[in-house]
């Protein structure tokens, strides 16, 4: 067994709130006393529609959802989201989609809408190697698309969205998978919000879908009933057997955002404190560290940078590791290193990184 | 907290063996030492690859899978499969597929199946109240059909299938979600199954597949990426983020079936004697019990039957809840008591239930 402090920093799944996974632990073989585990209850039970409920009223609470939006658990992650939306909302309009295409999640969002039906790139950040997001004025949006979908937050850029897109009547859809539940976001300006558990909320398995009552009028008919959001929405999650223990988790996760942190101003704090940190480490190095994306566009929970020489990133990698700094090699298409610092990464974690990675500096500068 | 034995006779999410939960109680804040849950893993590690591995490890075991098939793990459960499998060897062959429609599962998957293309219902026990499953020669199969669907066992009428339909050179596809693993099976003769997991090998949230290497050319272009086998063959399943902890969950519970129970035939032994003991009490009460299967078609999986009046009914779902026997009640759609003992329900519960029966006759005949 492993003694020392270990941080997780992986990209996703990533690290969840210690008192949630002790209290799953806790009551494993007996959920409430009752003698069976949540994941041996039926769906149709009391226990579930109680977890469930939770669940739903802890994100309605955080995100003051207004009453004309529902909530949602579905499963296939934000992957199977790309092609619902289109499926819903795109195919058959005859209109085309508008997305902003701010990095790797964007593009396999686009790339999956693309089957669907027309797809228009409203703005590109390719040449620019997607260091940023977009300004409003950089838009070509179209009043008459069918939507305009885009990425909150791209985990292998660690580029992130701070203010919504103005989009008109145009309903907003949105990948916030990799930010979802990390600060206060004015619900009320979006059609839908999805997101994968996997980073912020809980374990992989499991996907937050808000939704906005108008839009499921708007469902065509004949589609397959899982991918069919009005079937889901009317079935209020319970179509099918639903993924009860990650939407557990979510319950457990979503608790400790709500009462152990007190919301989302404060789970914000943390955050930025997080960020804070590690980005005055790379912008106080003198060009040791370069961080990758635009100052005012840095990921809070994704912070991407480059040493000066691939073999310095590897080493700084296996040094950190024997640290206990876990998973911090950055994606293959970026490269260099990511610190990924979801909700449940505590600010002693990104403190302890900033140490090391000063001592790394001073020794091999 | 409960002290007295509890049996949980849920149709599904249903009962896992101990074992399993035991280990995963035991690991859940730390997988093997690492400091990290099994559901703070990224799923392109090796502690991923190993949890795969190891599931798709027991289950080819267990099945004796050919190695022309792929074992995968997908997400939405057998209500998704009903999709993907016309959305991928359905539609655009011009051909019509071939369903079996035994009950209230082979109904759903007809419904979704109609709804890609064009579906011939070969055998329909409908006016017989979808008692049994039917005679080879009573099939009306069609050479050409692009496949044909059958349900292993309806989990609502309990009705199980012991041999599967003859079908030549067109595909079998099998929903063998109710009693997948649960006796040894001729992986040979199918084209492709698969299994919610909440019943026999896990808890909800993963679907496990078998799929023979050449239907994987049939998969039409353009797809979504997530419905489509081949990208998740090509990927390993690994295509996105899987739901990990459950794919781990299935991991332990096939390895308590492989190890602990020793195998199939072991499981099945044990299963055909749980299911004896309920079908025996049944046919020994004079009436009082009336089963709802014929007696060759009994599935040994959910046992399902009457009582003589629905008071007597209630009351004995109600007595036996205090007793510690839970989720007894019958589906709405055919009323009266079902016991599901899938392969995690250990022979004593069955042997409790039979006594209880025994006794709730003599107060009650």
């Amino acid at each position: 067994m492993s003694e020392k402090t270990i941080y997780n920093f992986c990209a996703g799944p990533a690290a969840l709130p210690k008192p949630a996974i002790e209290q799953a632990q806790k009551e494993l073989l007996s959920y409430k006393g009752i003698g069976m585990s949540v994941m041996e209850i039926s769906h149709r039970s009391k226990w579930a529609d109680e977890i469930i409920g939770e669940a739903e009223d802890n994100i309605r609470t955080l995100l003051n959802v207004p009453d004309n939006y529902h909530v949602l658990f579905l499963q296939g992650g934000a992957s199977l989201q790309f092609s619902m939306i289109p499926m819903n909302f795109l195919q058959g309009t005859g209109k085309p989609a508008d997305y902003i295409h701010t990095g790797s999640w964007a593009n396999k969002a686009i790339a999956e809408a693309k089957k669907e039906g027309e797809v228009s790139i409203v703005w590109n950040g390719k040449d620019e190697n997607f260091v940023r997001t977009p300004a409003q004025s950089e838009l070509k949006l179209d009043p008459n698309a069918a939507y305009v979908h885009f990425t909150s937050n791209e985990t292998i850029q660690g580029v992130e969205y701070f203010e919504e897109p103005e989009t008109g009547n145009v309903p907003l859809m949105c990948d916030a998978s990799s930010d979802f539940l990390s600060r206060p976001i004015p619900v009320e300006k979006y059609g839908l919000i999805y997101a994968g558990a996997q980073k912020n909320i809980g374990p992989a398995g499991v996907t937050a879908v808000i939704i906005r009552d108008d839009l499921l009028e708007r469902v065509p008919e004949g589609l397959p009933s899982l991918l069919d959001y009005k079937n889901m929405a009317d079935n209020k999650s319970l179509y099918n057997t639903p993924p009860m223990f990650a939407i557990y988790m979510v319950m457990l996760t979503t608790r400790w955002v709500r009462n152990d942190i007190g919301g989302l101003k404060a789970m914000e704090t943390v955050n930025r404190k997080k960020a804070d940190l590690l980005y005055e480490a790379i912008d106080n190095s003198n060009g040791f560290y370069r961080g990758h994306a635009k100052p005012e566009c840095r990921s809070r929970m994704n912070v991407t940078w480059r040493l000066p020489s691939e073999d310095l990133e590897k080493q700084f990698i296996a040094e950190a590791e024997q640290e206990g700094f876990l998973q911090l090699k950055g994606h293959r298409s970026v490269g260099g290193l990511r610190a990924s610092i979801y909700n449940a990464m505590p600010v002693e974690g990104c403190e302890a990184l900033r140490g090391f990675m000063a001592e790394f500096q001073k020794k091999n500068a």
